[in-house]
Protein backbone atom coordinates (compact mmCIF):
# COMPACT_ATOMS: atom_id res chain seq x y z
CA UNK A 1 0.00 0.00 0.00
CA UNK A 2 0.85 3.45 -0.59
CA UNK A 3 0.97 6.37 1.82
CA UNK A 4 -2.31 8.28 2.64
CA UNK A 5 -0.44 11.33 3.75
CA UNK A 6 -1.95 14.98 3.32
CA UNK A 7 0.51 15.46 0.03
CA UNK A 8 -0.13 12.21 -1.58
CA UNK A 9 -3.58 11.83 -1.23
CA UNK A 10 -5.41 13.04 -4.36
CA UNK A 11 -7.21 16.28 -4.13
CA UNK A 12 -9.01 15.84 -7.44
CA UNK A 13 -9.43 13.20 -10.13
CA UNK A 14 -9.39 10.36 -6.85
CA UNK A 15 -10.54 7.73 -9.33
CA UNK A 16 -6.87 8.16 -11.41
CA UNK A 17 -5.21 7.41 -8.51
CA UNK A 18 -3.35 4.00 -7.16
CA UNK A 19 -2.63 2.93 -3.94
CA UNK A 20 -0.89 -0.07 -5.05
CA UNK A 21 3.09 -0.32 -4.32
CA UNK A 22 3.93 -2.46 -7.41
CA UNK A 23 2.57 0.37 -9.57
CA UNK A 24 4.52 3.06 -7.93
CA UNK A 25 7.90 0.61 -9.04
CA UNK A 26 6.55 -0.17 -12.14
CA UNK A 27 6.34 3.61 -13.12
CA UNK A 28 10.25 4.57 -11.28
CA UNK A 29 11.50 1.54 -12.71
CA UNK A 30 10.36 1.76 -16.67
CA UNK A 31 11.66 5.76 -16.27
CA UNK A 32 14.97 7.33 -17.36
CA UNK A 33 14.70 10.58 -16.15
CA UNK A 34 12.92 11.89 -13.03
CA UNK A 35 12.12 15.78 -12.50
CA UNK A 36 13.73 16.81 -8.88
CA UNK A 37 12.77 19.58 -7.24
CA UNK A 38 14.03 21.21 -3.90
CA UNK A 39 13.19 24.50 -2.57
CA UNK A 40 16.44 27.40 -2.81
CA UNK A 41 15.85 30.79 -0.95
CA UNK A 42 12.73 30.02 -0.73
CA UNK A 43 11.56 29.55 -4.54
CA UNK A 44 10.93 26.15 -6.44
CA UNK A 45 13.74 24.66 -8.88
CA UNK A 46 12.97 21.62 -10.41
CA UNK A 47 15.68 19.94 -12.62
CA UNK A 48 16.01 16.76 -14.65
CA UNK A 49 18.18 13.99 -13.19
CA UNK A 50 18.49 10.33 -13.42
CA UNK A 51 17.55 7.80 -10.73
CA UNK A 52 17.69 4.39 -9.80
CA UNK A 53 15.72 2.21 -7.10
CA UNK A 54 16.98 -0.46 -4.61
CA UNK A 55 13.63 -1.48 -2.41
CA UNK A 56 12.13 1.31 -0.94
CA UNK A 57 14.81 3.69 -1.71
CA UNK A 58 15.19 5.91 -4.32
CA UNK A 59 18.99 6.95 -5.49
CA UNK A 60 19.91 9.96 -6.77
CA UNK A 61 23.12 11.57 -7.76
CA UNK A 62 25.11 14.30 -9.03
CA UNK A 63 28.40 16.55 -8.52
CA UNK A 64 29.19 17.55 -5.18
CA UNK A 65 29.14 21.27 -6.45
CA UNK A 66 25.33 20.75 -8.06
CA UNK A 67 23.33 23.66 -6.47
CA UNK A 68 20.33 20.92 -6.53
CA UNK A 69 22.26 18.59 -4.72
CA UNK A 70 23.45 20.45 -2.27
CA UNK A 71 19.76 22.25 -1.79
CA UNK A 72 18.93 18.82 -1.17
CA UNK A 73 20.84 17.56 1.11
CA UNK A 74 18.81 16.66 4.71
CA UNK A 75 16.26 18.79 3.17
CA UNK A 76 12.46 17.80 1.67
CA UNK A 77 12.57 17.13 -1.91
CA UNK A 78 9.99 16.36 -4.57
CA UNK A 79 11.03 13.52 -7.06
CA UNK A 80 8.35 12.89 -9.91
CA UNK A 81 8.66 10.32 -13.00
CA UNK A 82 6.04 10.81 -15.92
CA UNK A 83 5.34 8.79 -18.85
CA UNK A 84 3.25 10.78 -21.45
CA UNK A 85 1.65 7.61 -23.57
CA UNK A 86 -0.53 9.75 -25.62
CA UNK A 87 -2.91 13.09 -26.55
CA UNK A 88 -6.40 12.53 -26.10
CA UNK A 89 -8.22 14.63 -28.21
CA UNK A 90 -11.74 15.02 -26.82
CA UNK A 91 -14.87 17.01 -29.53
CA UNK A 92 -14.87 19.57 -26.56
CA UNK A 93 -11.61 21.97 -25.84
CA UNK A 94 -12.20 21.69 -22.33
CA UNK A 95 -12.11 17.62 -22.07
CA UNK A 96 -8.67 17.54 -24.12
CA UNK A 97 -6.41 15.63 -21.55
CA UNK A 98 -3.37 13.44 -21.65
CA UNK A 99 -2.72 10.01 -21.17
CA UNK A 100 0.06 9.50 -18.58
CA UNK A 101 1.43 7.28 -15.98
CA UNK A 102 3.30 9.36 -12.75
CA UNK A 103 4.83 9.18 -9.41
CA UNK A 104 5.06 11.77 -7.31
CA UNK A 105 7.54 10.90 -4.70
CA UNK A 106 8.09 13.31 -1.54
CA UNK A 107 10.55 13.35 1.97
CA UNK A 108 13.65 14.00 2.82
CA UNK A 109 16.61 13.56 0.95
CA UNK A 110 19.62 12.08 2.90
CA UNK A 111 23.44 12.54 2.07
CA UNK A 112 24.36 8.83 1.47
CA UNK A 113 28.17 8.50 3.48
CA UNK A 114 28.33 4.50 3.78
CA UNK A 115 30.60 3.51 1.50
CA UNK A 116 28.82 0.58 0.11
CA UNK A 117 24.84 1.91 0.12
CA UNK A 118 27.25 4.59 -2.11
CA UNK A 119 28.33 1.72 -4.64
CA UNK A 120 25.04 0.25 -4.62
CA UNK A 121 23.01 3.56 -4.71
CA UNK A 122 25.86 4.24 -8.02
CA UNK A 123 25.20 0.22 -9.85
CA UNK A 124 21.76 1.26 -9.50
CA UNK A 125 21.73 4.47 -11.13
CA UNK A 126 23.37 3.54 -13.75
CA UNK A 127 21.51 0.19 -14.53
CA UNK A 128 18.53 2.13 -14.53
CA UNK A 129 19.62 4.08 -17.61
CA UNK A 130 22.00 2.00 -19.28
CA UNK A 131 21.11 -1.72 -17.96
CA UNK A 132 24.31 -4.16 -18.26
CA UNK A 133 27.11 -0.87 -18.03
CA UNK A 134 28.09 -1.06 -14.59
CA UNK A 135 29.82 -4.68 -15.47
CA UNK A 136 30.58 -3.60 -18.67
CA UNK A 137 32.27 0.01 -18.41
CA UNK A 138 35.18 0.51 -15.92
CA UNK A 139 33.89 1.21 -12.61
CA UNK A 140 34.49 4.70 -10.70
CA UNK A 141 37.83 5.01 -9.12
CA UNK A 142 38.40 6.85 -6.01
CA UNK A 143 38.85 10.00 -7.07
CA UNK A 144 35.73 10.26 -9.30
CA UNK A 145 33.89 8.81 -6.36
CA UNK A 146 35.05 11.82 -4.03
CA UNK A 147 33.25 13.78 -6.52
CA UNK A 148 29.95 12.25 -6.49
CA UNK A 149 27.27 12.81 -4.07
CA UNK A 150 24.77 10.24 -3.43
CA UNK A 151 21.53 11.10 -1.98
CA UNK A 152 18.97 8.71 -1.08
CA UNK A 153 15.00 9.17 -1.03
CA UNK A 154 12.42 7.07 1.09
CA UNK A 155 9.67 5.86 -1.13
CA UNK A 156 8.02 5.85 1.88
CA UNK A 157 5.53 9.12 1.09
CA UNK A 158 4.59 8.88 -2.82
CA UNK A 159 1.66 8.36 -4.86
CA UNK A 160 0.95 7.39 -8.39
CA UNK A 161 -1.76 8.64 -10.88
CA UNK A 162 -2.43 6.71 -14.43
CA UNK A 163 -4.74 7.62 -17.29
CA UNK A 164 -5.45 5.29 -20.03
CA UNK A 165 -7.96 5.21 -22.67
CA UNK A 166 -10.53 7.16 -24.57
CA UNK A 167 -11.43 10.50 -24.02
CA UNK A 168 -14.36 11.51 -21.46
CA UNK A 169 -16.62 13.74 -22.97
CA UNK A 170 -20.18 15.65 -21.78
CA UNK A 171 -23.06 13.75 -22.30
CA UNK A 172 -24.13 15.42 -25.04
CA UNK A 173 -21.18 16.66 -26.86
CA UNK A 174 -21.10 12.87 -28.16
CA UNK A 175 -23.42 13.86 -30.77
CA UNK A 176 -21.36 16.23 -32.18
CA UNK A 177 -19.62 15.44 -36.13
CA UNK A 178 -15.90 15.43 -34.06
CA UNK A 179 -13.57 12.80 -34.40
CA UNK A 180 -12.16 11.91 -31.24
CA UNK A 181 -9.92 9.32 -29.74
CA UNK A 182 -5.86 9.18 -28.65
CA UNK A 183 -2.76 9.97 -30.18
CA UNK A 184 -0.78 7.32 -28.92
CA UNK A 185 3.00 9.00 -28.34
CA UNK A 186 5.89 6.09 -28.47
CA UNK A 187 9.00 6.69 -27.18
CA UNK A 188 11.62 3.46 -28.90
CA UNK A 189 15.53 3.53 -28.69
CA UNK A 190 17.44 4.44 -32.49
CA UNK A 191 20.22 2.43 -33.68
CA UNK A 192 23.10 2.83 -31.27
CA UNK A 193 25.75 5.45 -32.99
CA UNK A 194 29.31 4.93 -32.01
CA UNK A 195 31.88 7.25 -30.67
CA UNK A 196 33.32 8.75 -34.12
CA UNK A 197 36.79 7.81 -32.77
CA UNK A 198 35.88 3.76 -31.57
CA UNK A 199 38.41 1.24 -32.61
CA UNK A 200 36.71 0.02 -35.90
CA UNK A 201 36.82 -3.42 -34.18
CA UNK A 202 34.73 -2.76 -30.98
CA UNK A 203 31.36 -4.54 -31.32
CA UNK A 204 28.32 -3.27 -30.39
CA UNK A 205 27.81 -5.48 -26.98
CA UNK A 206 24.51 -7.30 -26.94
CA UNK A 207 23.11 -5.57 -24.07
CA UNK A 208 22.98 -1.97 -26.01
CA UNK A 209 22.28 -3.40 -29.82
CA UNK A 210 19.13 -5.47 -28.00
CA UNK A 211 17.97 -2.67 -25.59
CA UNK B 1 19.61 37.02 -24.85
CA UNK B 2 18.56 35.69 -22.17
CA UNK B 3 18.94 36.51 -18.56
CA UNK B 4 21.76 36.18 -16.31
CA UNK B 5 20.32 36.38 -12.96
CA UNK B 6 22.12 33.98 -10.18
CA UNK B 7 19.54 31.25 -10.65
CA UNK B 8 19.69 30.95 -14.36
CA UNK B 9 23.73 31.22 -14.07
CA UNK B 10 24.84 28.02 -14.52
CA UNK B 11 26.99 27.04 -12.12
CA UNK B 12 28.45 23.97 -13.76
CA UNK B 13 28.98 22.62 -17.19
CA UNK B 14 28.90 26.18 -18.69
CA UNK B 15 29.33 25.39 -22.20
CA UNK B 16 26.05 23.42 -22.43
CA UNK B 17 24.11 26.98 -21.70
CA UNK B 18 22.96 28.53 -24.07
CA UNK B 19 22.17 32.44 -23.89
CA UNK B 20 20.22 32.71 -27.07
CA UNK B 21 16.56 33.75 -26.71
CA UNK B 22 15.64 31.36 -30.03
CA UNK B 23 16.74 28.18 -28.44
CA UNK B 24 14.99 29.16 -25.19
CA UNK B 25 11.70 28.79 -27.63
CA UNK B 26 12.41 25.94 -29.59
CA UNK B 27 13.12 23.65 -26.42
CA UNK B 28 9.27 25.03 -25.49
CA UNK B 29 7.68 24.82 -28.79
CA UNK B 30 8.49 21.28 -29.30
CA UNK B 31 7.83 19.97 -25.77
CA UNK B 32 4.50 18.30 -25.13
CA UNK B 33 4.50 18.64 -21.12
CA UNK B 34 6.61 20.60 -18.60
CA UNK B 35 7.09 19.74 -15.00
CA UNK B 36 5.72 22.58 -12.51
CA UNK B 37 7.35 23.46 -9.31
CA UNK B 38 5.60 24.81 -6.45
CA UNK B 39 6.26 25.56 -2.64
CA UNK B 40 3.88 24.02 -0.90
CA UNK B 41 3.72 24.77 3.10
CA UNK B 42 7.96 25.34 2.70
CA UNK B 43 8.07 21.94 0.77
CA UNK B 44 8.56 21.72 -2.86
CA UNK B 45 5.96 19.81 -5.16
CA UNK B 46 6.31 18.86 -9.09
CA UNK B 47 3.55 18.22 -11.42
CA UNK B 48 3.41 17.15 -14.93
CA UNK B 49 1.30 19.61 -16.64
CA UNK B 50 0.45 21.29 -19.96
CA UNK B 51 1.57 24.58 -20.79
CA UNK B 52 1.24 27.16 -24.10
CA UNK B 53 3.84 30.66 -25.25
CA UNK B 54 2.79 33.71 -27.05
CA UNK B 55 5.83 35.03 -27.08
CA UNK B 56 7.63 35.53 -23.94
CA UNK B 57 4.87 34.49 -21.96
CA UNK B 58 4.08 31.09 -20.60
CA UNK B 59 0.64 30.15 -19.70
CA UNK B 60 -0.21 27.04 -17.08
CA UNK B 61 -3.95 25.91 -16.61
CA UNK B 62 -6.00 23.48 -14.93
CA UNK B 63 -8.87 23.34 -12.37
CA UNK B 64 -9.70 26.32 -9.78
CA UNK B 65 -9.15 23.00 -7.40
CA UNK B 66 -6.00 22.01 -8.15
CA UNK B 67 -3.52 22.36 -5.19
CA UNK B 68 -0.74 22.77 -7.70
CA UNK B 69 -2.33 25.74 -9.38
CA UNK B 70 -3.68 27.45 -6.22
CA UNK B 71 -0.20 27.03 -4.59
CA UNK B 72 1.23 28.46 -7.85
CA UNK B 73 -1.05 31.84 -7.75
CA UNK B 74 1.29 35.27 -6.93
CA UNK B 75 4.11 32.99 -5.98
CA UNK B 76 7.70 31.82 -7.31
CA UNK B 77 7.15 28.74 -9.36
CA UNK B 78 9.83 26.86 -11.96
CA UNK B 79 8.66 25.35 -14.77
CA UNK B 80 11.02 22.84 -16.81
CA UNK B 81 10.52 21.46 -19.83
CA UNK B 82 13.18 18.20 -20.85
CA UNK B 83 13.51 16.63 -23.66
CA UNK B 84 15.83 13.12 -23.64
CA UNK B 85 17.51 12.26 -27.36
CA UNK B 86 19.72 10.07 -25.97
CA UNK B 87 21.81 7.94 -23.64
CA UNK B 88 25.40 8.54 -23.45
CA UNK B 89 27.13 5.06 -22.95
CA UNK B 90 30.83 6.10 -22.00
CA UNK B 91 34.24 3.68 -21.55
CA UNK B 92 33.49 4.74 -17.70
CA UNK B 93 30.52 4.46 -15.79
CA UNK B 94 31.74 7.76 -14.67
CA UNK B 95 31.36 9.31 -17.53
CA UNK B 96 28.14 8.45 -18.73
CA UNK B 97 25.30 10.99 -19.37
CA UNK B 98 22.59 12.13 -21.24
CA UNK B 99 21.58 13.52 -24.03
CA UNK B 100 18.94 15.89 -23.63
CA UNK B 101 17.72 20.07 -24.35
CA UNK B 102 15.31 21.35 -21.14
CA UNK B 103 14.89 24.63 -20.34
CA UNK B 104 14.01 26.10 -16.83
CA UNK B 105 12.10 29.50 -16.07
CA UNK B 106 11.63 30.89 -12.96
CA UNK B 107 9.49 33.76 -11.67
CA UNK B 108 5.94 34.69 -10.27
CA UNK B 109 2.87 33.25 -11.48
CA UNK B 110 0.44 35.97 -12.42
CA UNK B 111 -3.44 34.50 -12.07
CA UNK B 112 -5.02 36.09 -15.77
CA UNK B 113 -8.50 37.82 -14.79
CA UNK B 114 -8.34 39.37 -18.49
CA UNK B 115 -10.90 37.42 -20.20
CA UNK B 116 -9.28 38.12 -24.22
CA UNK B 117 -5.68 36.89 -22.61
CA UNK B 118 -7.71 33.87 -20.98
CA UNK B 119 -9.05 32.58 -24.11
CA UNK B 120 -5.53 33.71 -25.99
CA UNK B 121 -3.43 31.50 -23.28
CA UNK B 122 -6.08 28.05 -23.26
CA UNK B 123 -6.00 28.34 -27.07
CA UNK B 124 -2.04 28.24 -27.02
CA UNK B 125 -2.28 25.49 -24.05
CA UNK B 126 -4.56 23.49 -26.44
CA UNK B 127 -2.78 23.82 -29.48
CA UNK B 128 0.78 23.20 -28.01
CA UNK B 129 -0.64 19.42 -27.16
CA UNK B 130 -3.10 19.36 -29.98
CA UNK B 131 -2.47 21.81 -32.88
CA UNK B 132 -5.87 22.19 -34.58
CA UNK B 133 -7.92 21.48 -32.19
CA UNK B 134 -8.61 24.48 -31.37
CA UNK B 135 -10.69 25.51 -34.30
CA UNK B 136 -11.60 21.89 -34.98
CA UNK B 137 -13.48 20.82 -31.12
CA UNK B 138 -16.03 22.47 -29.63
CA UNK B 139 -15.05 25.83 -27.53
CA UNK B 140 -15.14 26.01 -24.01
CA UNK B 141 -18.67 27.34 -22.80
CA UNK B 142 -19.31 29.62 -19.71
CA UNK B 143 -19.49 27.50 -16.99
CA UNK B 144 -16.06 25.05 -18.76
CA UNK B 145 -14.06 28.71 -18.09
CA UNK B 146 -15.29 29.54 -14.79
CA UNK B 147 -13.97 25.94 -13.77
CA UNK B 148 -10.88 26.80 -15.24
CA UNK B 149 -7.88 28.79 -13.38
CA UNK B 150 -4.90 29.93 -16.46
CA UNK B 151 -1.46 31.19 -14.96
CA UNK B 152 0.75 33.43 -16.91
CA UNK B 153 4.61 33.00 -16.51
CA UNK B 154 6.88 36.09 -17.87
CA UNK B 155 10.00 34.15 -19.81
CA UNK B 156 12.34 36.91 -18.84
CA UNK B 157 14.25 35.10 -16.17
CA UNK B 158 15.20 31.45 -18.01
CA UNK B 159 18.14 28.73 -18.95
CA UNK B 160 18.47 26.43 -21.46
CA UNK B 161 21.07 23.55 -21.21
CA UNK B 162 21.48 20.99 -24.31
CA UNK B 163 24.18 18.28 -24.44
CA UNK B 164 24.47 16.25 -27.67
CA UNK B 165 27.01 13.80 -29.75
CA UNK B 166 29.86 11.49 -28.36
CA UNK B 167 30.44 10.59 -25.06
CA UNK B 168 33.58 12.61 -22.90
CA UNK B 169 36.20 10.18 -21.71
CA UNK B 170 39.06 10.38 -19.76
CA UNK B 171 41.80 10.56 -22.17
CA UNK B 172 43.58 6.75 -20.32
CA UNK B 173 40.19 5.25 -21.57
CA UNK B 174 39.91 5.85 -24.88
CA UNK B 175 42.44 2.91 -25.37
CA UNK B 176 39.89 0.56 -23.49
CA UNK B 177 38.35 -2.46 -25.59
CA UNK B 178 34.74 -0.77 -24.37
CA UNK B 179 32.11 0.54 -27.09
CA UNK B 180 30.95 3.52 -26.28
CA UNK B 181 28.32 6.09 -28.48
CA UNK B 182 24.64 6.93 -28.11
CA UNK B 183 21.42 5.16 -27.92
CA UNK B 184 19.31 7.40 -28.89
CA UNK B 185 15.29 8.00 -27.42
CA UNK B 186 13.24 8.43 -30.13
CA UNK B 187 9.74 10.20 -29.62
CA UNK B 188 7.14 9.61 -32.61
CA UNK B 189 3.33 9.49 -32.66
CA UNK B 190 1.91 6.14 -32.95
CA UNK B 191 -1.59 5.35 -35.33
CA UNK B 192 -4.79 7.62 -33.95
CA UNK B 193 -6.93 5.09 -31.66
CA UNK B 194 -10.39 6.27 -32.57
CA UNK B 195 -13.00 6.77 -29.33
CA UNK B 196 -14.81 3.10 -29.59
CA UNK B 197 -17.80 4.77 -29.38
CA UNK B 198 -17.18 7.08 -32.32
CA UNK B 199 -19.47 7.34 -35.29
CA UNK B 200 -18.49 5.11 -37.95
CA UNK B 201 -18.52 7.73 -40.38
CA UNK B 202 -16.47 10.07 -38.75
CA UNK B 203 -13.02 10.59 -40.54
CA UNK B 204 -9.63 11.38 -39.04
CA UNK B 205 -9.03 14.84 -39.72
CA UNK B 206 -5.67 15.61 -41.25
CA UNK B 207 -4.52 17.85 -38.55
CA UNK B 208 -4.59 14.37 -36.45
CA UNK B 209 -3.97 12.06 -39.23
CA UNK B 210 -0.72 13.86 -40.08
CA UNK B 211 0.78 14.68 -37.47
Amino acid sequence: MLSTTPRTTLGREKHRGSTDRNDLYEVLDSGLICHLGVVVDGHPMVVPTGYGRIGDTLYLHGSTGARSLRAGQGQQVCVTVTHLDGIVLARSVFNHSVNYRSAVVYGEARLVTDEQERMDGLRALTEQLAPGQWDYARRPTRKELAATAVLALSLEEASVKVRSGAPEDEEEDYALPVWAGVLPVVSSWGAPVPDPVLAGDTATPAHIRDR
